[in-house]
């Protein structure tokens, strides 16, 4: 038995990135003695079994969760009522249930009402991931250096709360704890706009005809091929997320098309001044990016970024 | 002598991240025999001699040109006009004279008319290079696998451009013709666009108060990031770009907006299905800048990814 062992029974729901790069980095250090995947996706089981990412394989995830210490949903955001519908009688007692959705209060909404007493539920965000899908995708040093944010809710167990930042901790995260409402707000500035622009502008290039489309993506390392990253990230995932997070995004798009409005009005009229004032003092943004040691690119093959899920 | 030498003497006129990588790929290569530096700049003059990037170093253009087969104008474009009027006198009947501007229509229309008979010149832009600034930035290597866009206007000499399309060849770059005008068009899209809704993103982070911005940085990894690398760049540069390309930048600002508020619009009405279509389609375009090779990352420092400048 490893010293660095926290839960003995594992199951995940879902073994896409997020869901094969948690079982990566738990096996890889040891952290749960056996590790049970529930997914939907013959060909996802078929191929997380050749790589050997757990000891047992479901479709139903009301089979994989018996017994569990401790369940992470890994699905994206719109099918968790279902599954929690799915998994709740099948819990034991004691149990920790928790997540990786990029959006919290819809979370709690869907999944609290299923739960039976005695099972702790610990939402949690991982601020990691790559564009990338399928259970290829994932990799068990994705978490190293990163913030994973976890939202109990009000009288959530401070010893589940607890054993469960021990869990990412020891995969590497910096575990942090926020209001589920706080998180929704900050995450729709630092990654909701920005994948909704990155859709936007993607899709703006691919109204354009013929030659010209082509030449977009040839001459894309001027900054596009950047947006086309983030742009290239899991479509039901990202509709979920920005379905869930209604209110938040809608109000920073608000304040983002204003600002934006107000830039094309300085271009309209020459007015250089203000189009260098607000150049300048961006910079000290990814200054401050830079010193959060947040600038590191994830060392991920190709186009890995670790840019956000 | 070396057999790759191209020109026998190479003067460059701005000494930052663009004109320091030309001077290292130049050298490093023996493309020319001698390389002399103007900038206004005592401090980039005084670095730039520390690295040993030219053999000859002065603040006026005018004095760095003298003799020169080859001129590379390696400042922001809103400077050209004035270079183009000092240095006119001073070039060599016969010379090359070229940019790295992100425009190239108004580039034009700044120098051509200073210039006498016999120059030969022949606009330029690399899409290569990083968000840092200044000597201490460039590399070499930056324009390996990049693509080098010439926009020889009509009646150009087909020797002086066949003989500068070497140059760049021989840098390692992917050197091709476009019109003007359409490069202006497709730059737009490729990388004025990205940059300014860049800017415009961290901008609209930077007004958050206090703590919320704190965290807008310290949760960055989730796509947040890679917006703040562009929005780094030189401002000088970015609002000479924006004020000189004014009318395509215009154009696709417009489409852009007309696309956000389509989603904008499915966001609020909870329409699932038009942010899943629109998501599905990006992910062709992210598909085509893999397959043309664009996607790799410059391999350069800590957040180099060879975005565009």
């Amino acid at each position: 038995m490893s010293d660095q062992m926290v839960f003995e029974r594992m199951a995940l729901v879902g073994i896409g990135n997020l869901g094969s790069s948690i079982a990566r980095a738990v096996r890889e250090r040891g952290l749960v003695r056996t590790l049970a995947v529930a997914d939907q996706s013959d060909e996802a089981r078929r191929r997380a079994a050749e790589l050997g990412l757990a000891d047992a394989f479901f479709e139903n995830p009301a089979d994989a969760v018996k017994d569990a210490d401790v369940v992470v949903i890994c699905t994206p955001i719109g099918t968790y009522g279902t599954i929690a519908k799915v998994i709740a009688p099948h819990l034991k007692p004691g149990a920790v249930l928790t997540d990786i959705g990029s959006v919290k209060q819809a979370v709690v909404a869907a999944v609290q009402p299923h739960l039976p007493a005695g099972v702790h539920f610990i939402p949690g965000h991982p601020i990691a991931g790559t564009e990338k899908s399928g259970p290829d995708a994932g990799s068990g040093a994705l978490f190293e250096g990163r913030f994973w944010i976890l939202t109990p809710p009000e009288g959530a167990d401070p010893a589940a709360v607890a054993k469960l930042g021990t869990l990412w901790t020891r995969c590497g995260a910096i575990v942090e704890e926020l209001p589920a409402d706080y998180h929704d707000k900050v995450l729709a500035v630092t990654s909701h706009l920005p994948h909704l622009i990155a859709y936007t502008i993607v899709g703006t290039a691919f109204d354009l005809e013929g030659q010209e489309q082509r030449d977009v993506i040839r001459f894309s390392a001027g900054g596009f091929r950047d947006f086309t990253r983030i742009a290239g990230s899991n479509p039901i995932m990202w509709r979920d997320i920005f379905l869930n997070n209604r209110e938040a995004v809608l109000e920073m798009l608000q304040r983002f098309s204003e600002d934006l409005s107000y830039l094309q009005r300085a271009i309209r009229w020459g007015e250089g001044d203000k189009l260098e004032e607000l150049f300048t003092k961006t910079r000290e943004i990814r200054q401050g990016v830079v010193e959060a040691n947040q600038a590191r690119p994830f060392p991920y093959g190709n186009a890995g970024n670790g840019n956000g899920k």
